[in-house]
């Protein structure tokens, strides 16, 4: 099994209301250093064999995002958490 | 300026309908080497000074990420686009 | 053309930061008076020939919500815009 | 205690990719008559007091949408949950 992460994300001159709202948000908290937050998707494909780059481009052109407002990368994962870490 | 990213995804133990969906309509576009899709949030938070990955953590647990049902990771991110990239 | 209108929203008694979020930078807008935001999803499904409540909560059940921890509520849609609305 | 529901939907010309996904993947089901599937947000405001569908406005237009590419609708909720259901 092999992981690709698709991020997306709404073109930096789209407004992010949900990103907003976090950010007007952190004074309650006492956070006064956050110039902005962004909120987009992180969607995680695992391929049953090699993963394949091109192919989760074509998913995320046609499934996953909206060219016209979001960006999108993808990129190769971390392995899944099933995978042995110990050894 | 400084970014800190705040990956949330559903527990894996979590059904994911919305992944489910994307998934279920691979084959369609002839992709059939997909074993699961699972649509989580990425953050990105701007500093406007260091990035501060304690007050990252602190702003996912309140107001990012529900513990009971999700789970987050928070690190420093690549620099943001408006970096100057040349030379 | 008729449509059928799905409310996904978290069971109440799972926390919702997103919603925790809004509510929390209300003050900063003046507004004083707000118990809770919650936010939720709504799908708008157009069905060509008769709306079938039947199969859109089939639907719904497989493909838009995680009965675990949302509820659903399926209705039938006012009319799509589309539809003529002069006299 | 009284609820506003305000719902966001992208504008009609603005792709839906995550509905689209919903969509392609119907005929898997066996479902052939829907033509379409868009995904919105559906969030809900319990005010202390009177409900106050100005107010919520402004909310929406400051938190909870982005006009550009999405159209929001305000109007006074159903009854909460918690109202007294019984004679």
């Amino acid at each position: 099994m092999a992981r690709v992460v698709v991020d997306v994300m709404l073109k930096p001159e789209i407004l992010d209301p949900q990103g907003q709202a976090v950010a007007n948000a952190l004074p309650r908290l006492g956070v006064s250093d956050v110039a902005s937050v962004r909120i987009g998707r992180r969607i995680e494909i695992e391929f049953t064999g090699e993963p394949d780059l091109d192919r989760a481009r074509e998913i995320a052109d046609k499934l996953l995002a909206n060219p016209v407002i979001e960006d999108y990368e993808v990129r190769l994962g971390e392995q899944p958490e099933s995978a042995d870490k110990s050894s």
